[in-house]
């Protein structure tokens, strides 16, 4: 991922040189179960091998592994070439019994599940922030618009509340996907276990915090990867929708909310007046990646017969790539989140400009409770709520609306504080539904 | 979805006739619970409801909507035009308080959740003929195969045990997925429940087996659905994994398994002579599709504002076109699996053909753990595997390795029985983790 | 498709009535031109024959397939079987020296091509109505907006003349893309024509006019296939982009632009007072599955040795329903766009809503032009844009801008007629590019 | 890209520094332009202008840019500034009148063009090894394989020529695509000309060897692009195929054609004895990201109004991920194809295990031509084509055939000297369609 978009701790985690430091634990984790296992065990020679992932300069490292890969071309190979250069005699027992899928796939677990440590922060930073200015815009009443029209009333609290379930249900989903990945395995060439046994795997994988697949071909299925990515493009779906929240709400004739803009910003190279959405705008553009990544995942899966190496390409480019930028886009919508800039009296203005004939549903079931048909209410309401007059109560009078509601009956109609007296409880049910837990996890 | 492609049972399950049977079904479970709370229960009217449910010829209703639908375009409002024909006054509670979507949306999840169930009838009958194999194909050996080429030997049992795993994983991410689609909504416009209460909400859902968004714009929130979809997919990529399984091994140069033909099925109109895994190759094909529709379920996240009407048409297309699919394909693949053909003979052939070097791995192991540097085992053995006479063992001759190893240490490395010791213990694992639970649930 | 997003004609041409009498046609053209070449040729055969065409019931003929396929299971034997029923003897040479696949992709080709035929006159009534509409709006003053944001003026008419021309190049690579789908074979089995010649596909092929498959392998090749949905993706993206538009024109906070809205229409089973965009929803959401199917269509390249049948199964999908749907958009589209209602007070009202500061680049340049350093002009406009008062001239008293700009020069660069004082030419320029040739070609 | 699949010169060609270089020639060939149109031009400033593209130094240009972007947060604002840095005064009128997207789209026209210069370099490349080739193995007989099961006799030669013609279709369909991307605009904000001229934008973009947008909103429209990276997908597909095709060849049980296989390449980590068709696979892989950067591409077309920033994310990662993975695997592709390993002797063996049965329609055919019916004929040789001897002549004895057949004919009919008696006029149609014209252009 270009350094636009990956954070420095991202780009770390999925250099080589961690890459290969992976590996190593790996190798290191397998090795002492196995001696365990056949009570080879070397206190001496685990502690040594231990020792070097801390001594060895893994830049370097990887640098070599590099220059030999480019000669034998099987990066498992030359790493374990490079590994005897650095720690001779001591790496011997090192890979024995084992394939390069056996040390790729389960460091590639920890790598994943590393990247979505990182991710789960953000989300656990958005979920908050989103929780946060939810109960600060309570009771803020604004226009809520369906079809982009105006519908009913609604309040800014709630509409962030929607988008913190949402964004809450998303984080769950990678959670889920992040357990099903957090998988590896030391069966060997064919999954088999040829040269190796099933409980010497599962000790290395539980100290590696993994477990093992169930059953192995040569590699670990890639149905889970595809699951993985499958949810972070779901999640990318929910930031979407959040970001084209934010440029609606920012539109010139809407002016409602806006993002931060920092005082030395600038809108346009040609324009100076400009102050665009154009970090909601970029996350729409961020999100198509993340679909587009999700799919080549999915092509990923149906590998032949034991295995082939052809989904290692995609997942090359798209692990860092997927999870880099799905960090970067939480902590950038969390920014405009926390910072949201929320014109309250334009909220005020656009919702009064709308009308009464906002309650034009109120007004047709007050009739209907009244006894009057369906169809004759609703052709009665859509007649003054489009009528002649800006007013829908002026359209209404002579229209004998009169007996059927008092005039009690008839304002409480038109009432907001009325309308959404359940705002309430729907910040409760959220509490405690999604975000007490949550809270309480941390 | 062409009848081709699609089950007679699943064809009336996405009829209008259905769909209009379910907003029937759902607009009655909200009545009954809101004269329920307010008190107006009215025992006669709820009976002669429930009772029109099945006196109502729905084809000719929903023949009749459509004709309405023509003239007000809007679905909801020509159904309950239709309704208010057909029922008369006792229609008139009926919608109270409701927008379309409270309908639309809540009758979706059980449509989604009822197809759900007859994929997942498919999901258990797939697992349950993929165990059988593999039972049935336990201890028969074969060429494992990685990149294409011979590997390690493995068992065609092991083969199809992978292939269970894996389609036991896909099934519990659908189930998961379905629950997260099975929550409706009874709170109006724009979700405030201006003219209800979520205690209404929360009976009449129950009633239908739902729970309620948590909290709904107008609509229930599409992340729900585009992961109801993705699970999809990366089912769909299971079933092409093993279309290509069988589409490999029914290849006319490795002829070790096989589609079931009929008597009476011809293979091509040109050469009399074929017969071609078409079954298998329409299902890669098939699945194909899956990954389509799964990605248009994403891009339908992201409405404005409180909802717009955008996903609808998607919907309309691909949750029949999906799930019909789906049911179709996991039907056809338990055909294949339940009768596949396999010949023993040929499996048998083809390891022997493969020859010693099959061992390699494990000869190689054997000088390593006998004292000599891997890179030198390993250039020995590749020397030896690739040499001049086709077998390894004649290869090995004159080059010291009788001073490593002795002579029944040597044999050993060459017999499958012993690498694929781990066989049974295998089975067993995937006995208690995926399938006697599964089989316990039936 | 389901009926409400596929036209008659389209449903009819996808049918398998007419797939089998394509057949039938493809049968004859290349029996005719086998008898031809082998000097055979028997007029009363082949007159016979191409009455049969006429004569056969073929809504029953391929009720009669279907039941046969069942049997076979192989639709092109089952079609020479039924054929056979239906004419006895003379059936005899009909499919002599040909694969099913000769027949099949070169009856594909043409039900591809009439698809597109339709689809083409819809691009072609397009294009007309948002020429016809932008020349109406021609001059009409409005915001231009970038980001949803004021920018500077534009007219209503360029507005539509940038969607003209991006339909037009739709159009254009959606030509080119029939073109290329327009091939067939003859090559019998393998593609080597083993039992034909060369020359008979030649002159059998330009009858139906299609040309040759440069080198068929046993199919035509599906890259021509791919291109053919790549080009209905694309072009679904340019409609996407002109539903979005008409979406945010008419946002209930711009108001500028309508769909039309017929007099019975009801816009919202809840809310009476609605009037919204459903049809360019509609037209976003369809656009979706455009997408999709391309993307299948991308997956059904990679073929094995000289075919597989993969792509069959997704071929018998997107083929009608991806032609259909773009049908459908494309006439509902046109209704939109033919009949689209615009405010003219409203767009001047924006317009002016947005004040002077639309002109802070005028200005800027100005300056720069009479000598001011660049950054010192941007930073100098805006501050005036976003100043204290709402407009940027009275903000810029005082600020010296006098020493600079004459008062006429000052003027000027606050009117519009200035600032768009190239839109004749620029209307000009499409004409002469693109329009004028396509309305001589029609 | 990662630095595994991407060439030295593509990661040059994507830099920053080349970005901003590429910036200033655009700006500086409109200025020249601006200038003549005015009738002011400066020789002294265009010389000394011309000048700094080659005394500035872009790398360290680019990092004070990105240190400057990191404060006011737009890119073109801070290559003005720092270029106003570097040449001070005589930077005063450049930028005048434009607008980002002038620099940004024009620039990002000649950045993709000289980006599809370098691919269609490795297109001749690959064209033309696989013309070379197919004419290598013309006349070379191997099996022909439908559904992967022998069906007739075809040459190696003309299963490589089938994969040049797609190429070379491929090859045209990317060139037509970079025309239509090779287009500019200076028509400044929401593009009307309001601070400049029509002819000085064609004259700018004319020596700069680019075309005008026809209408630009802000901005080049975007069905351009998606067309250029569906072009890209679509070209990804065929490599696919070739790469499958390899991968199928060089199968364990097939052994036909191999990769070339570097002396010290090793296969395994663990089994020594592995040669494995790891370019194809990871081939196979690295076309899935193409669908994948094409899908993300149509996403972007649907810009808000005159514009919004939602594409340019996009097209950061893709435009150079999408060129650089596919200049690398045509180069790759090229190496496998130009070294390509057969064994002629193999494709004999499998040539004639497949056994007589391969000339079963020539069988049926014969028997047709001679007056059986073809119902009759197919059931016959189906039935010697599947009975119990091996060989379909033996099982034909007895069943009557001799009654209709010379001997001379019956034999004719099982020779592939006879079935294959056109290749030579394949290969002249292609030389005259394809490759002559493309042999001549160089």
């Amino acid at each position: 991922m270009i350094d636009r978009y990956q954070s420095k701790s991202m780009k770390e985690w999925w250099s080589d040189a961690r890459k290969f430091r992976t590996w190593y634990q790996v190798e290191c984790a397998y090795l002492k179960a196995y001696l365990e296992f056949y009570d080879r065990y070397d206190e001496k020679l685990i502690n040594d091998l231990y020792g070097y992932e801390d001594s060895i300069d893994w830049q370097e490292f990887s640098i070599r592994v590099k220059e030999y890969d480019a000669i034998v071309k099987h990066d498992v190979i030359a790493f374990l070439h490079v590994l005897e250069e650095k720690i001779g005699k001591q790496a011997r027992l090192i890979h024995v019994g084992l394939t390069s899928s056996d040390i790729v796939d389960t460091s590639f677990a920890l790598l994943l599940n590393g990247a979505a440590v990182e991710i789960d922060k953000k989300l656990d930073q958005i979920i908050n922030s989103l929780w946060q200015q939810a109960r600060n815009y309570k009771g803020v009443l604004m226009l809520g618009r369906t079809h982009g029209q105006a519908a009913e009333p609604t309040t800014f609290g709630l509409k962030l509340l929607s988008h913190a379930c949402e964004m809450w249900r998303g984080r769950q989903r990678f959670k889920q996907a992040t357990q099903e990945i957090s998988v590896g395995k030391f069966s060997g060439a064919v999954g088999v276990y040829a040269h190796t046994h099933p409980h010497i795997e599962d000790r290395a994988l539980q100290n590696l915090g993994l477990k093992a697949e169930t059953v192995a071909t040569q590699v670990v299925a890639r149905d889970r990867h595809a699951a993985y990515f499958g949810a972070l493009a779901c999640l990318a779906g929910s930031i979407e929708r959040l970001a084209v929240e934010i440029r609606l709400l920012m539109h010139g004739q809407v002016k409602e909310a806006f993002e931060p803009f920092s005082l030395k910003q600038k809108g346009s190279s040609a324009m100076p007046h400009k102050k665009n959405p154009v970090l909601s705008e970029n996350l729409s553009g961020l999100m198509r990646m993340m679909r587009s990544y999700a799919l080549a995942a999915f092509e990923n899966q149906a590998l032949w017969h034991e295995r082939d190496i052809s989904h290692s390409s995609v997942e090359r480019i798209i692990a860092p790539d997927a999870t880099s930028l799905m960090e970067f886009a939480l902590e950038r919508l969390n920014d405009i989140i926390a910072h949201l800039v929320v014109d309250k009296e334009k909220l005020s203005h656009n919702l009064e400009q709308a009308g009464d004939k906002l309650y034009s549903q109120g007004l047709m079931l007050a009739l209907v409770n009244k006894g009057m048909m369906r169809q004759q209410a609703y052709e009665l309401v859509q007649k003054a709520a489009l009528g002649a007059h800006g007013s829908m109560k002026e359209n209404l009078r002579d229209t004998g609306v009169e007996n059927f509601l008092t005039k009690d009956e008839f304002e409480q109609i038109f009432s907001p504080a009325f309308t959404l007296r359940h705002e309430d409880s729907m910040f409760e049910r959220v509490e405690n539904l999604c975000l007490r837990p949550a809270l309480n996890a941390r």
